[in-house]
C-alpha cells in the first residue's frame, strides 16, 4: 500500500470483520425473495417474444377466467406519465414516462423481453398458466438492433414522437440545456464537450492515430435476481419489500410512475446479491404494487435468470470512434472521439460517462468528444459500475500503447510524463483538484509485477489507466448509545460492498472506539432520512461524512452530559479517545462506556443524528496492468498475472478495497475475453443463461494483486475517494495491449473472444507495424 | 368534557384516524405469531403438573432421540444470575435472577404451570411429542396457596434461603433500602408509609370503620397469547421477535438473564394485541433463544391460552385490612391500612401501588399503611393496568360510602370536602402538585348520569374515586421530512393503545401540520434510542415531550436552511403555523411541504431527533358512578348503568381516551363480578380458558359513559397526564357501594358474583346498617 500524507487513525485502515458477514456466510441474510409476507400471492410478467412490434390489442378474459388468477394488469393499468424529464421529489431528474413505458409497454413492444402484462395468481404455477391464456395481437415492426444503423436514414424508429433530451449540451465547460432534439430518428440525446483548439492540437502533432472501436453489451451477472412485494392498503399505504440499489430511489420513482405522494410509500430494503449499477432504478416495483391495489393482497414477483438477461438491461454497447495525437517527444496535443452509445429501447445510455473519463488520466490541452444516444430494439440498458467509462478508455489507452511502440518509450513513463495533476482541464473545462493519477502511475510502475520480467512465446503485458469521478449525494444517519457503550448506527445505503462496515468504521473513529463497538443497520424509508443510491462509489464517501457529523452530534451531548454530572463548565469537558474528560483536571474522565451505563439516570438516552449532502467528491484513478498468453491454435487468451493500483484516497477497510479490486477487474477480464449477449436477426436473446453468457470462473483468473494508493481526497473528513468503479475501467484496454504484444495484432472489437484472436492472427495487415 | 385552563391547539383534541388503524382492522398487522423467520422450527415447554415440588432429576434423553427434536434446554441451561437487585443497564433495578427461575425452574417447581424444560423441533407436533418424552422425577411438596397462610408459622416455604427484599422502607416520606429481610418465611419484603400521628389522628374521629377485605386474582385478559421467535447467531448476536411492552426491556432482561451484553441483542417489536401490564417482562424469550443457540436455528414459541392462564401471572390476590376515622362533620382524620399481597412464586406483588394511591384522592392528616410481598405457589403476578391500587381503593372508598350513610352526606359531597389538592401530604410525605380531584369529583356531581334520579326494588348506585401515580420513563425519537412534506416519526414505544397516533398528533400540533401529515412507526432496538416501557400510562407523555424536542430540532434546521435560501440571518426566520417566514418581510413565506420540495438541492435532508427522560408526570384522578339491579333469587348483579370521569391533563386524542375508560371500566366490571382464579386443593388451575374464566362480553356491559376531565399537567409541554391505568382502579368499589345500596348489604370480597350475592342475601348481620 503506497500511502502519501495520511493521518494516524485507530480503526481506518484496519481489518475488522464485517458487522453482517456472519449473517451472509451462513445463508441468514434475507434477500429479495426471502421475505414472505403473510398471506402474499405470486406475480409474473408476460414478455413481448418480438424484439419490435406494436401491441394492437391485450384480451385478457381467458386468463381472468382461471380460477386463482387474482388481478392483471396491462399498459392501460399504468398512469399516464409524460415522457420529459421530471423533477423528482429529491431533486434529481429522471424521465419518469420512459421509465413507466418499460415497466409496462404501452403501445409498442420495443424489445423481446418488453413487459406487456403481469398477473397475480394463488401460486407461481397458475401465474405461469395464466400469461399463456393472455392473448396478445401484434403487429410485429422491423427491429435496429445497432446503434450506427439505428440513426442511419430509413432506419426503423422506436418512438415515432422522440422528443426527449435526457443529456445535455456540455461546450467548453459551459453547460446548457438543450430542449430541442438534434436529430429526428433514434437519438434520444446529443452533446459536444470541446475544450482548446482541436485543429491547432493536431497541427502540433507528429503522429496521429485513429481507430473505430466496437465493445459489446456486457451485463453485471449479479447473483440475486429482481425481487419485489408489494402491498397496497386500503387506506392508500403502499408498502414495498425488495432489494435494490436505494431503496429512496424506488420510492420515489414509484411514487412518480404511480402517481401517489411519496408520504404514501415506504420501502423496506433487503439484502442486496449484487447490482454494480442494475438496481438504481425500479423495474418491477410499481407492477407488483398495481397487482396488489387490484387484488387487495400482498404480491411478489421474482424475475427468473432468463428474464434477468431478457428485460434488465445490460451496460451499452458503443461505438466508439478516437483520434489522437502526439509529437516526437511524447507529449499529447489532441484527441477526438465520436461515441455512439446504445440505449436500449429507452434514453439513458452512459455515453456522458465515457466522454467525461476517457482523456482524463491526461493533461491534454485540445480536445473535442461528441456523444449519442441512440435508442435501438434491446432492453434498457443500465448502468454497469463507472457506466461508459471502459469503452471509452479501451480507445485512448491503445491508441496511447501504439504511440508508445511507434516512440519506443515505456507505456507507464509515458503516461507519467502527461499525467493529470492538480490544475489539469479536463474536457468539461473544470480543473482538477488534487488526485493520485501521478500517485497510480508511480506505483504501478515500482510494483512486483512491473519489475518482473515477461518472457515466453506469445506472451504479453499490456497497462492500462483509468479515470473515474465518483458522485456525490446525500446521506442521513441517527445513531444510539446503548448501556453497555455499544452505539448502533442507523443509514439509508444498501450495503453491497461492505458499506455498513466502513461507516460504522468512520463512526467508531470519530467516537475514537472499536468498530465491534458499533451496530450498523439499513434502515427503511420511515425510518431513516432520505439518502441517495448506493452508486457512483459515493457510499464510503457520504456515509463517512454522515458518520463524522453524527459522531459530532453525539460528543455534542456527551460533554454536556459530562458537565452537568461534574457540574462543569461544559467549555472545560474535552472528548477524546473514546472518554470524556475535564481540561482543567484530567484526572476526572468517563469512557463512553463507562457514561454509557450512567445515561437514563443522568438525564435520558443520547441519539444523534446527521443529513448531509456532502461536496468534496474526490476523482479515482487507476492502472492495470496485465500478463497473458495466446493460444496461436484456438485463439483462447490466458491471463498469466493481473495487477490493479488504485488511488482510494483512504482506504477504510483496506479488504473491502482490495474486494472491489478484485472484483472489479474480474468483471472487466471476462467482458474483455468472453461475455457478450449473442441476438438472432429477430432481436431475440439467445444465450440468456449462466451457462451461455459466459462470465468467468476462478479457474478463468489468476490470483488479482493489489496495490491500494493513498492520496486523501481533501474535500473529506477521512480524505475517502470511492472505490467501487473506477476498478473496472481499465481492464478492457489492458488486455488489448497485452495481446497486442503477445500477437503483434491490436482488437478493436470487444469481447476479444477466441474466435476474434484467432480470426486477427490469420488476417494480414492489421498489425500497426 | 370539561376543560380547563387548556390552550388552543388545532391538531390536539381532534380525533383523526389512527395511523395503524386500517392495517390493524384489516388483519395485516403483524403480531408476535405472524412472523416466520425463515427456517425457524418449533418450541414447546414443558410445565410442572405440581404446584409445589422438588426437581430431584429430568431425564431428557428419551426426548432427545426423537427425530426432528434438534434442542432441549433445562434449568441447567440458564446461566446462574444471582437472586438479588441488579441494576439493569438503562437504570432500573430488577431482580434477575427471581426473573431467570420463572422462565425456566431450577431446584424446585413453584406452581402448577412453572416451566421445567423446553424442546425445539422440526414441527409442532414433535415438539409436543417431545415434552411428552421428558421424563422428570419430582418430589411433591404441599402448596401454599393464600397469602395470611403463606405468612403463617409453619407454613410450606417456597425458598428455603429468601433473602430478597424487592420493596424498601418508607416512613415518613423518606426512603430507606432495607437490605435485611423482614420475615424468616414467605414474606419477601415489607414497607410501612407513615405521616402524620395515627392514634391521634383516631382521637380525632368521632366515627371509626373497620373491615377486613379480600379480592382475588384477576387475569389481564389479552387476545393475543406471547409469542416469541429467536435467532441466536454464530457470531453470538441474537434477534429476537415478539410482541411486548418494551421491546428495550426485553432486550435488557434477556441480556441480563443470558449473561450477555445488550449490545449483542436486537430485539423487532411486533404488534401487540393487549398486554395490560402482563407483557412488560421477559417470560419466553431466553427460552427460545437458549434454544436457538442450540441448535443454530431460529426457534418460535407461541403460548397457548391455558399457557397464559397457567403460567403467566394474573395480578395480585389481596388481603386489604383497612381502617378509618371521620368526624361528625365529615371530616376525615386518619386512615390505617395492612395489606398483604401474593407475590406468586416470585417476588414482586404490587402492594406498593395499593399503598400509595389508596388514601391519596383525600387530604388526610393521619396515615399508617404497612404492605406485605408474599410468595405463595401461584404464577409469579404481573401488573395489571394500575397494579394494586383497585384493591386499595375497594377498602377505603367502600369504608367512606359507610361514613357518608352514618353520616346522611351525600357521597361526591363527602368527597368533596375532603378532597386532595395542591399542597396536599400524601402518604409518601410529597405534596401533591396540581391535579384534578375536585374537578373529576365536581364534573361526576354535575354529570347527567349523577343528576338522574336511581329508583326501583333491588336497585342501588354507587360512587367510588381513584387515584393514580403515572410513571416517568425515557423516550427516544427521531423525524424526517420527505420530499413531498411528509414527516416520518420512529419511536420506541410499542403501540398499545394508539400511542403512536398521539405521539404523531403532538408532533403535529408542533410543527403545525395536520395529524395525517406525520408517518409514525415503532422502530427495533437498533433502530431508535433507548425507550422504556409502554407501561405506567406513560407513553402519551413521554412520547410527547419527545415529539415536541424533535420538533424544535427540526424547526431549527428548517429555520437555518430558510436563512440560507434567503441569504437572511437565521435570528430573522421565524417558524410558526406550519411555515417559515421572515420577520422582517412577512411576504418571504415558505410552508413546510414547500421547503420539504427543495431540502435536497438546498443542502440535503432534514433529520431530527431527541431523546428525553423527562421530569413533570401528572397523577390522575377519576370518580365512577355505577347503577346496578341486584336478581333477589339468582344473586346475579346487573349493571344498569356506568359512567367513568377521568382527569386526562389533555385527551390527545379524545377517542383514545374514552376507549381506555371504557376498557378500564369493563375489565373493573369483569372483576368485580365475575372473574376469578379457581385453583383445587393441589393448587393446580381449573378454569385456564376463556370459556371458564368468565370476562364481561358486550352483553354484561351497559355502554360505559364517559366525562374527559381536563387539568392541565404543569409538567408537559401540552398538559398530558396519562389515563391507560387510572380508568381500572374506582370500578370495584363503586359497585361494592352500588349492590350495597341496593340489597343493604356490604360485600367485602370480589368478585362478587352471583353465589357471593346470594349468600350476603341470606345471611344475617352483615349489613352495616
Amino acid at each position: 500500500m503506497t500511502t502519501t500524507e495520511r493521518p494516524r487513525y485507530s480503526v481506518i485502515g484496519t481489518r475488522p470483520i464485517r458487522h453482517d458477514g456472519i449473517d451472509k456466510v451462513t445463508g441468514r441474510a434475507l434477500y429479495g425473495n426471502d421475505i414472505d409476507v403473510p398471506g402474499h400471492i405470486s406475480g409474473a410478467i408476460l414478455r413481448s417474444p418480438y424484439a419490435h412490434a406494436r401491441i394492437k390489442s391485450i384480451d385478457t378474459s381467458r386468463s381472468a377466467a382461471l380460477p386463482g388468477v387474482r388481478a392483471i394488469v396491462t399498459g392501460k393499468d399504468m398512469p399516464y406519465v409524460s415522457p420529459k424529464l421530471h423533477e423528482q421529489g429529491e431533486g434529481s431528474l429522471v424521465n419518469l414516462g420512459m421509465l413507466s413505458r418499460n415497466c409496462m409497454a404501452q403501445d409498442k413492444a420495443l424489445f423481446a423481453g418488453h413487459a406487456v402484462a403481469a398477473v397475480a395468481a394463488d401460486s407461481a404455477i397458475i401465474a405461469d398458466q395464466a400469461l399463456k391464456l393472455i392473448d396478445v395481437d401484434y403487429e410485429v415492426l422491423s427491429p435496429v438492433m445497432d446503434g450506427l444503423e439505428a440513426m442511419a436514414p430509413g432506419a426503423p424508429v422506436l418512438m415515432e414522437d422522440l422528443k426527449t433530451n435526457t443529456a445535455s449540451l456540455f461546450r467548453g465547460g459551459g453547460f446548457k440545456k438543450d430542449d430541442e432534439p438534434n436529430f429526428e430518428t433514434n437519438v434520444a440525446s446529443s452533446f459536444v464537450l470541446e475544450i482548446g483548439d482541436l485543429a491547432n492540437g493536431f497541427e502540433l502533432a507528429d503522429i496521429v492515430i485513429e481507430h473505430d472501436y466496437h465493445v459489446g453489451e456486457a451485463h453485471q451477472g449479479y447473483i440475486e435476481p429482481q425481487s419485489a412485494t408489494a402491498l397496497w392498503g386500503p387506506d392508500g399505504h403502499l408498502t414495498i419489500w425488495c432489494s435494490s440499489q436505494g431503496h429512496f430511489s424506488i420510492r420515489d420513482l414509484t411514487a412518480g410512475i404511480l402517481q401517489i405522494p411519496v408520504g404514501s410509500i415506504k420501502v423496506v430494503p433487503l439484502e442486496i446479491g449484487g447490482g454494480f449499477g442494475a438496481k438504481l432504478f425500479t423495474t418491477i416495483e410499481p407492477v407488483a404494487a398495481l397487482l396488489s391495489m387490484k387484488c387487495g393482497k400482498p404480491v411478489k414477483i421474482t424475475l427468473s435468470r432468463a428474464d434477468v438477461f431478457d428485460a434488465v438491461g445490460p451496460t451499452s454497447a458503443a461505438h466508439v470512434h478516437v483520434k489522437m495525437g502526439v509529437t516526437n517527444e511524447g507529449r499529447l496535443t489532441a484527441g477526438e472521439s465520436r461515441l455512439v452509445f446504445e440505449a436500449g429501447a429507452f434514453p439513458g445510455s452512459p455515453v456522458i460517462g465515457a466522454a467525461t473519463c476517457m482523456f482524463t488520466p491526461y493533461d491534454i490541452p485540445n480536445l473535442r468528444v461528441e456523444g449519442f444516444d441512440v435508442l435501438v430494439n434491446k432492453p434498457k440498458v443500465t448502468a454497469y459500475r463507472a457506466p461508459g467509462a471502459p469503452a471509452g478508455a479501451l480507445a485512448v489507452e491503445t491508441v496511447i500503447d501504439e504511440f508508445c511502440e511507434r516512440l519506443g518509450m515505456d507505456p507507464l513513463e509515458f503516461r507519467l510524463l502527461n499525467a493529470a495533476k492538480e490544475g489539469t482541464r479536463r474536457v468539461t473545462g473544470v480543473a482538477s483538484p488534487r488526485i493520485g493519477c501521478i500517485e497510480t502511475l508511480e506505483a504501478a510502475r515500482d510494483s512486483d509485477h512491473y519489475r518482473a520480467p515477461i518472457s515466453g512465446p506469445h506472451r504479453g503485458r499490456g497497462v492500462a489507466a483509468g479515470f473515474w469521478g465518483n458522485a456525490p449525494g446525500q446521506a442521513s444517519v441517527t445513531a444510539s448509545i446503548l448501556a453497555d457503550g455499544t452505539v448502533t448506527l442507523v443509514e439509508g445505503s444498501p450495503d453491497i460492498g461492505g458499506t455498513r462496515t466502513t461507516a460504522a468504521m468512520q463512526l467508531a473513529e470519530a467516537l475514537g472506539i472499536p468498530a465491534e463497538q458499533v451496530r450498523p443497520s439499513v434502515g427503511d424509508t420511515d425510518a431513516v432520512g432520505f439518502t441517495s443510491l448506493t452508486g457512483g462509489s459515493s457510499v464510503a464517501f457520504k456515509q463517512g461524512v454522515a458518520a463524522n457529523e453524527v459522531a459530532k452530534d453525539l460528543i455534542a451531548q456527551l460533554r454536556a452530559r459530562a458537565a452537568k454530572m461534574w457540574t462543569a463548565n461544559p467549555e472545560d469537558v474535552v472528548y477524546g479517545d473514546g472518554a470524556v474528560s475535564l481540561k482543567s483536571d484530567p484526572g476526572k474522565r468517563l469512557t463512553l462506556k463507562q457514561m454509557a451505563a450512567r445515561l437514563n439516570e443522568t438525564g435520558g438516552p443520547i441519539v444523534g443524528r446527521a443529513a448531509v449532502s456532502p461536496g468534496g467528491v474526490g476523482a479515482s484513478h487507476a492502472v492495470h496492468i496485465a500478463d497473458v498468453e495466446v493460444d496461436p491454435e484456438t485463439g483462447k487468451v490466458t491471463v498469466l498475472r493481473y495487477t490493479t493500483v488504485v488511488d482510494a484516497g483512504t482506504a477504510i477497510h483496506p479488504g473491502y478495497v482490495e474486494g472491489q479490486m478484485q472484483g472489479g477487474a474480474s468483471q472487466g477480464i471476462g467482458w474483455a475475453l468472453n461475455e457478450e449477449f449473442v441476438y438472432n436477426s429477430e432481436g431475440q436473446l439467445l444465450n440468456s443463461s449462466f451457462l451461455d453468457y459466459r462470465m468467468p470462473t476462478t479457474l478463468d483468473v489468476p490470483p488479482i494483486e493489489t496495490v491500494i494508493v493513498e492520496v486523501p481526497n481533501p474535500g473529506h473528513p477521512f480524505g475517502v475517494r470511492g472505490v467501487g468503479e473506477i476498478v473496472i475501467v481499465p481492464p478492457l484496454a489492458a488486455i488489448a495491449n497485452a495481446i497486442a504484444q503477445a500477437t503483434g495484432k491490436r482488437m478493436r472489437e470487444v469481447p476479444m473472444n477466441a474466435r476474434r484472436v484467432l480470426e486477427s492472427l490469420s488476417a494480414n495487415g492489421s498489425s500497426p507495424k
